[in-house]
């Protein structure tokens, strides 16, 4: 078989990505020898390709342990910290920014607290203290993100912008990739809050390994999300998982039910649902009746969810996630009169960070599908410019 | 570099691979001048990969156009009569075998009528009948067969058993594959008929190219599937797009706006909705009333569908999907007031024969998946062995 230059550069590519493949998924550091094995390269390749990612930065060798009989063989990692990454969530009550490695492993973070008065211009202030904080904490500058994605409340459409938010009124068409392109050149994405909880708890989180699940975002305003075939369903106009938006679920006004229950008596609405959800806990009736309405409505949104999918998994999450405990059983029980199947419902584990890491998720995503491309090549990307 | 013999093997393969793809989505037959510029080989190897695709039988040498100038290059085009798969609908009217190329255009068909009174055993002889037709219309025997794919009524789980069925008492519990295998040895698959009229749609009709989509069958048992991803969604347990056995969709019961209606007084259950079309074609307020009732129900399921996904198409289909010109812009109007944004709808255009054309479909998905394998093999598949 005759072998051309062009063939010659893009075999070694193939074998390259290949080797960072297993490398990055494999549980521990490899020798040269387990590494031809797991890619089916000849040893020739390997002591080839090793080099390459050597001097690329994308691996690096580990000492043999101590104490090893013989002349123990050199074994290579991936370098989860060759890049990072910065997740940031724009939430009601706190903006919080986590940079994470290229594992997706959280190196800092920094959090600044706003609430429902806050400005559209004061909360775009506060992302970029949370930034700036995290950025300091990691002792890294904005030029050595690789990524960058924010998570927002509201619709989140294609172009990154949010085209439709019910809790803050001046938010709406609010353009988070112009506002944090002024200072950072990395790749930046929008996307929904529940949607990067949804993709946090599939990567890092109960949901781990799932293909096809349904996150509920379950709290004052309801939400949900949707992971497919193991991707984050965005929907054609960013507009997925708002089937609460249908009448007949109730979702809308189904908060009243907690709110409105002789357990919560005089709390604002912020702090009924604990109120109820630690008065069901212990037994009362009345608090009982009203988390049973709560999750009754709650699982008509979510019927119609699973009767369209047939997901393999529910997660609970959101904020009355923390009452799993007494939420998830009056969920699965109003469920079963609508399903054919009740799937296993779990409850979120990754807690408040969830929308962050999520964020950093899919900026992780995005890093991969510029470095794997279709055309097999391996590239670092572009260092990072500040631009302003 | 250094280039060992497993290297040189698994490289030949990936350019053979690289290779089919190419001519296969090639509008016309290619020259090896335009093969190589369109895979990036080299010249030399593009000479090596057809002389191997020639003597596998994928591709044929096409005679140059007449009255070319000059000596014209020779130009290949791959052979989408290298293989047929078979696709069959089981319904509860009849039974539809449809043969195809590889390309899934249609070779011969056997058809078999039966109705609800047809037993267990009396559909699937005449499931047999319906295929032998259509392997004696095609001069084709058994052993041709590369894969066959059955469509069935009712929910259909991962092992090909019908879980659940209505509208044929005696049909759940059927295993087609294990009656099907008695006398063809190539792979076997069953799934649910409006997911295969819905894959059809995808691949060969109305919604070619559309990534994500819902099929609404519109009929008097209404039904819905999904394309998701431009891959069919199964749901976990096959049971994906049963939106409609929510209560508060009432598509069990919506039949009976049209049965009930004046316009189809003393018409059978069967031949109601027809006359009701037509009736409301020629603008009889009661027939235009009864479409309204109908299409309202079923813009409640589709809703719930619409703002679970978000996709960017809804297909009409179904038997009532004859008269999209009545039903669809009801459907239209009824989605409205649900919607964040009311997505295109078109309505089906493969009639008929959309179960067993998707069912083809989805035979020569799983042809491919088996041939473009992910050790990056290609292989003719076993020649099939007739077992009985």
């Amino acid at each position: 078989m005759q072998v051309g230059g062009g063939d010659l550069q893009r075999l070694r590519q193939l074998n390259s990505l290949s080797s960072i493949r297993v490398l990055r998924a494999a549980p521990g550091p490899l020798t040269l020898t387990e590494l031809a094995t797991l890619t089916g390269l000849s040893r020739n390749s390997v002591i080839e390709v090793v080099g390459d990612l050597h001097e690329l930065g994308w691996i690096t060798d580990v000492e043999p342990a101590p104490g090893s009989l013989g002349r123990p063989a050199k074994r290579y990692r991936f370098r989860t910290d060759a890049g990072h990454v910065l997740g940031v969530d724009v939430g009601v009550h706190k903006v919080l920014a986590v940079i994470t490695d290229l594992a997706g492993r959280t190196v800092s973070s920094g959090r600044v607290a706003v609430d429902a008065r806050t400005t559209r211009d004061e909360r775009l202030e506060a992302v970029w203290r949370a930034v700036e904080a995290a950025l300091v904490a990691s002792g890294l500058s904005a030029r050595d993100l690789w990524g960058v994605t924010v998570g927002s409340i509201g619709v989140v459409n294609r172009e990154g912008v949010v085209t439709r938010v019910e809790s803050l009124p001046d938010w709406a068409g609010v353009d988070l990739i112009g506002h944090l392109g002024q200072r950072l050149s990395c790749p930046i994405t929008v996307e929904n809050d529940s949607k990067l909880a949804a993709l946090a708890e599939q990567r890092l989180g109960i949901a781990s390994g799932v293909r096809d699940l349904v996150y509920l975002h379950a709290g004052r305003r309801p939400g949900a999300a949707l992971i497919l075939s193991g991707r984050l369903h965005h929907g054609f106009s960013g507009a997925s998982g708002e089937v609460g938006l249908m009448e007949m679920t109730g979702w809308r006004t189904m908060a009243a039910h907690l709110e409105r229950s002789p357990a919560a008596r005089g709390a604002t609405p912020e702090d009924a649902a604990g109120l109820v959800f630690t008065a069901a806990r212990a037994g009362d009736p009345e608090a009982l009746e009203a988390v049973n309405a709560y999750a009754h409505q709650l699982a008509l949104g979510t019927a119609a969810m699973v009767l369209t999918l047939d997901p393999e998994l529910v997660v609970l999450g959101g904020g009355f996630s923390r009452s799993a405990d007494v939420l998830l059983p009056a969920l699965r029980r109003a469920l079963e009169p609508h399903c054919l199947r009740v799937p296993e419902i779990r409850p979120s584990t990754l807690g408040e960070e969830c929308v962050a890491l999520g964020a950093a998720c899919l900026a992780l995503e995005h890093v991969d599908d510029h470095f794997f491309s279709s055309d097999g090549s391996i590239s670092r990307p572009a260092a990072p410019q500040r631009l302003a």
